[in-house]
């Protein structure tokens, strides 16, 4: 494994008062905080709002000399991690520098004919190579065609292993990490680098929810009204298209916005892809279709970073049901829908920085039709100035 | 996660008798097996040889309907492990395959200036883009200069993050896994391209045990004498260049060899890039230095996979105590060995097949210190015919 480093070389690097061995742990303890009596040993202890799972505390040999409280931290961490400092928010906005530069050479490089996991091999080595990012936040998502209605597609038992078509929409879902804080972005676009008709719809339906949601997001707006923003949004322009008809505040009443898009708007991100933080005591996960996907319902503060991500998709296992169901059938075009049965679905997901007036979008991708056309056909992406492809080192972090 | 496969699929993916779903479990034994009363599962539980470790027996709710039988089934599944069948064989050969293309391409790529990790990416991205493997079977080790004395360089706490000078070696650790088998390679090489004479002195050292070891392995072969060879061979290679003088067969009593090449020679390879079944009932670890490392001091078997992967390390921490030890210490010139002090390592690591006669080396790099230079400055490496780089598609398997 190597030479042992000495002492010092961790209390830099780490930027803490004290270090010791880990087998001196008890020792230290006990030499140092037994003044009053048994020393009290806060461990990290708490419920995921996400998976109901509890977190494992610390433990160490020796840890039945100290009095433990396990009640105590996990709140505070929590809330700690959910505002950003200064330098958390430098690593986010470099892990999706990163990740949106390699998300462009994606564009770039897809064609017909190519599989969808070799789209994930240019994602990983873009940046690991020109970004040293060794590690994902999440296991990539490089779904095409109808796979990409496929909310978690690219996991072991579906492995991105689909041959990309001419006529494919692609929706890639991929972010790199950087010394563990992570990025979260999805792009979708043609394969063949041209949106068709039908692609153009179901785009700018999700991108103006996207944009809306954006234009509209500053601290003390409540979460679940944008999640309800981005589906009115959707709907609005799903109804002038003629996908569907009738009252749109009737279908937001009957959450017909979650048979086309059944995930939430977006999540706290950082340390985790899906930070903790959303649920605080005393906030209840909604039971309703659609906010019961949603990760937290709180208010937005200065210093959070989330992910806005809406989506439509066209999902049988959904649309069946709402077909069979006698009053929101009658909202639904059927005959206008079927010509989107194999679409797949279009998500647009970008991560937010809210700051004291409004919010800051630190993911840089070609995100219009137009633009997205011609970052495909080889016209350059601003880069960012922070951003260099220097191929001998790590960014000064 | 996407519709759920039929039944049918399955069986037909994995060429088994029968298929159930795992709600169904319970029930379907309960059926089909309770007609001499209580059904006995045989699991799989025993001891891994190397971590000392319990592998964990499979379980279900409703299990303890059942009698469970632990002991049965774990030595033989590791003996079925240990010899390979020829779709086994197949799938080693495709992943040596990709990894030989692969390790050719960094060699071509590296050059002063990069940094190591960038290597790995290299490697990575070949593997998955051109090779469709998605994964590695093992942290790829990407040591160059002293860091290539470290065994096990390349993990969290040393990732691969160094520059790469003018001068140093590299020595590249890396395998990709197909279908769950692995490949397990090493190259070692000068990072400008060109061998100088220290460099080329312990290089061939090393080459020269690598094919001492490969011309005698046959069934019925002791491991422990080919790792003895490996051994005695780089000794007396390091006798020639005066870095050691005196009686051979002496330092091979005193277990010198081990301060060089402080590893086993080899390791069963498969389904783990360690495989077990090296050490079964009735087969102790030796106690030796050197030999205690050994993965497996088996005879050889017609179809084994075994790795050769001797070295030559100048660390340290092992040169200091034979420095201290007045007996050992005189088998030494330490003036010369002081010229080698930030050397670092050579290791040439080759995948084996052991056959009726002899054995087949299913890794094909470029070896001889001639080739090395000739590929790195672009020459072709022969390609074998089995592997391809079309960019459509996985190979036929």
């Amino acid at each position: 494994m190597g030479e042992i480093k000495p002492l010092p070389y961790f209390k830099d690097r780490y930027k803490v008062d004290l270090v010791f061995y880990v087998d001196e742990i008890v020792q230290v303890l006990q030499d140092r905080f037994s003044q009053h009596g048994k020393p009290v040993l806060f461990l990290l202890y708490g419920k995921s709002t996400d998976s109901g799972n509890y977190s494992k505390p610390a433990s160490f040999e020796g840890i039945e000399k100290f009095d433990t409280d396990l009640g105590t931290l996990h709140p505070i961490l929590t809330e700690c991690r959910v505002i950003k400092s200064e330098m958390e928010l430098g690593l986010i906005q470099y892990a999706n520098d990163v990740s949106s530069e390699a998300h462009i050479e994606v564009m770039r490089q897809a064609k017909p004919g190519m599989k969808e996991y070799q789209l994930e091999s240019i994602f990983l080595h873009h940046s690991y190579r020109y970004g040293a990012c060794r590690h994902c936040s999440y296991t990539c998502i490089c779904a095409t065609g109808e796979n990409s209605s496929i909310l978690h597609y690219g996991h072991t038992a579906a492995p991105n292993d689909r041959t990309l078509n001419d006529g494919d929409m692609a929706l890639m879902d991929m972010g790199a990490e950087y010394n563990f804080y992570g990025s979260d972005i999805t792009c979708s676009y043609p394969i063949n680098g041209k949106f068709n008709s039908n692609q153009a719809t179901v785009y700018n339906a999700v991108l103006k929810a996207h944009n809306a949601v954006i234009s509209h997001m500053q601290p003390g707006v409540k979460w679940v009204d944008m999640h309800k923003l981005a589906e009115q949004t959707i709907l609005e322009s799903l109804k002038n298209e003629k996908i569907i008809h009738g009252d749109i505040a009737d279908m937001m009443t009957r959450r017909l916005g979650a048979v086309f898009m059944p995930h939430g708007l977006g999540h706290l991100l950082g340390i985790d892809t899906h930070d903790p933080g959303g649920y605080p005591e005393g906030l209840e996960r909604p039971k309703e279709p659609g906010l019961s996907s949603l990760r937290t319902i709180r208010e937005l503060k200065e210093g959070m970073v989330i992910t806005v991500e809406p989506g439509c998709y066209f999902i049988d296992a959904l649309l069946r049901p709402a077909r069979d169901d006698p009053v929101s059938s009658k909202f639904f075009n059927w005959e206008e829908i079927e010509k989107y049965k194999s679409f797949g679905g279009v998500r647009i997901e970008s991560d937010l920085y809210v700051t004291a007036q409004g919010c800051k979008n630190l993911t840089n991708c070609p995100r219009e039709t137009w633009e997205i056309e011609a970052v495909m056909a080889g016209v350059p992406w601003p880069p960012r100035a922070s951003v260099t492809k220097a191929e001998n080192g790590l960014p000064k972090a």
